[in-house]
């Protein structure tokens, strides 16, 4: 087989890599490990930023994120007491869509098979080969087949667990693990909050989000290594109750039944450079993002849409520039999104240290009261422009 | 002896309240267990915000200020490759002026000698009692007599070494102790640069400051426990030239006779409540914060408004109110210069962590380049107004 750009993953950054790709006039075949229907199903993040949403949009990709996503003007951030909403529209014009990923995923597999693009699901021993010099990947297909593609490059959206992060030799890796996790709940029952509430509490980080006007999203923070199972429904509809400010300034949080129970892990990680010869990272194959900041799909959009500008102009137009410069670009905007989910996670959770506590009480109400600080969380959450 | 308000520590706080005192028609006597000759002598900081220049002027002690200080428009940030003018007349309409805490001290005993102020010196054994009901202090006067003084009010102006402080019982104390100390020097050379300097580098913080036109002070990130005499001169001018980039971009730095020098160890401390029934405390009696944010005078002097205001209110009017909110009222600024001081010093001073270095320079980045970024910074240094 031969194609221009063979894609490992067919997640949302293999998928609409593909897309664009295609519409650059770029061919490419798409390789994932997992089943169409998984990929569809996993629950991932759920907020688009201004710049995805527009970018999704001019891709043709629009239509459904318009018809039943929410658009939120901003966030609310809370503790004991106190309840502020930052208007990111007021502040900075631009505001954030409740579009959960796999609804994403669903619309990029839909215009995908619209457009006869080939992906091969569930294949495995994917392995990636000649990357400096004419780069062709072999795998086994879900049949058992031996198969190889031939490609002019790479694009790895595999992932973090992926082979294509480890195939970029001598790179240099940046980590933090954070000493908490996230109890996420999925719950049929109407939020209770038109936007999203950040809400910092003495037990620990709450936040309640949604899927749609009938499916609530909520999480806890828990320590490393908790059991879902190790907490009744009861106990968590008590503990979003206490730190989410029921019952304050006439508030109510009503609890539903819950469908989902999971438990996420927080992690920073930056793997540069995002390029080795004709392989091209994009996505969480280069960067993990602590969700506090709901950046993760949204880079991974970014960095596809600078890559597939990249690679149409290298194979379309024959100028290499974008492509030379794809990491760098790409990585500026990484560090800024790895810097804002670090210092939203560190400001909201708690730490057992009263010093951190009264540092973060402290921030939180500078960025309720200052225009500055409000517009600084502002700009960053509804997101910097991918083309800057 | 018998006096409105029993003031112990004559450093800045505690002159200048009793300057404020006198302005509000409330007796004072200020105790001091050093010599007028070291209070006046020792070196401090050197940054007054805006708010502390309009208090001081509005009080009768801006004539040498205007006239010998300097004032600056705002900071550079640097990195290396990059200085950046952060301009906090622009971004908020407020200045800095560089005048040394030295020069507020010798302006505040000239002040209060014309005035025929109370101030004994070098006394010794100070004890504060019968806090909560009639006050009384009894120490050993200079000439080694047993003395008292019975007041209305204390206020403790001691600093951190001080017995104040301890005269609050149960207090609630927050402390994070800095793994690393400034190396600071005094050197009779004009500075390099106009406005002060915090330069970024992998080899640690590094802070161009100054005194006058004919005095430098700069500043260097060392290990705690370093020894000032295990430096040469070479050896910190070389250290200062690489940190501060010398030769970037023209840029020159060129050293001097150091005249002084010595390490500071860095700490955030806060105690709470600052009031103990007739007791008050004001400046490092009851906070510390790093030097980064320059706000540890600034601190010290918008305490003392605060309570000068409420003590003349309390005995020149019969009115408790400003009374009993001092301690909420002062101490909502005093986390937010803890909070800003923290935040300027973990994110100039390197910990070793390549994850920490990035997320730094990301931040430095976005602070430089973001309105909002470069606002925040400087509504926070140029500082809040006092009476908000």
């Amino acid at each position: 087989m031969r194609t221009q750009v063979a894609i490992i993953g067919a997640g949302p950054a293999g998928l609409l890599l593909s897309h664009l790709l295609a519409q650059g006039g770029v061919d490419s075949v798409v390789l994932e490990t997992r089943s169409e229907e998984y990929v569809a199903a996993r629950i991932r993040a759920g907020i688009l930023e201004h710049s995805s949403v527009e970018l999704l949009e001019s891709a043709g990709l629009g239509a459904r994120l318009r018809a039943e996503g929410d658009e939120h003007r901003g966030i609310y951030l809370q503790w004991p007491g106190e309840r502020h909403h930052l208007d990111f529209v007021n502040l900075t014009g631009r505001s954030v869509w409740v579009y959960g990923q796999t609804e994403v995923q669903k619309d990029l597999i839909a215009a995908r098979r619209a457009a006869g693009q080939e992906i091969h699901y569930e294949v495995s021993d994917v392995e990636l080969h000649d990357l400096e010099a004419s780069p062709y990947v072999t795998y086994t297909d879900s049949n058992g087949r031996s198969a190889r593609i031939d490609a002019l490059a790479v694009a790895g959206c595999d992932g973090s667990f992926g082979v294509s992060r480890k195939a970029v030799p001598a790179a240099e890796t940046f980590e933090r693990v954070y000493p908490y996790s996230w109890f996420g709940i999925l719950a049929d029952v109407a939020p209770s909050t038109d936007e999203l509430i950040y809400a910092w509490h003495p037990d620990g980080f709450a936040l309640h989000s949604m899927r749609s006007a009938t499916v609530s999203r909520l999480y806890l923070q828990v320590p490393n290594g908790t059991d879902p199972q190790f907490w009744s429904d009861d106990q968590i509809w008590d503990a979003l109750a206490t730190r989410l400010g029921h019952g304050q300034n006439g508030w109510k949080l009503t609890p539903g039944p819950i469908t989902d129970k999971s438990v996420l892990p927080m992690r920073s990680y930056v793997q540069t450079p995002m390029r080795h010869g004709n392989l091209f990272l994009a996505g969480d194959a280069a960067h993990i993002v602590p969700p506090t900041g709901a950046k993760g799909l949204n880079l991974a959009i970014a960095d596809v849409a600078l890559l597939s500008r990249a690679l149409v102009a290298r194979f379309a137009g024959k100028d290499d520039r974008l492509a030379d410069a794809y990491s760098e670009t790409a990585q500026r905007r990484v560090w800024r999104c790895t810097h804002f989910s670090w210092w939203m996670t560190t400001m909201l959770h708690t730490s057992g240290d009263p010093f951190d506590a009264q540092l973060q009480l402290s921030q939180l109400r500078w960025v309720a009261s200052s225009e500055a600080g409000a517009t600084g969380l502002a700009e960053n959450y509804a997101g910097l422009p991918i083309f800057l």
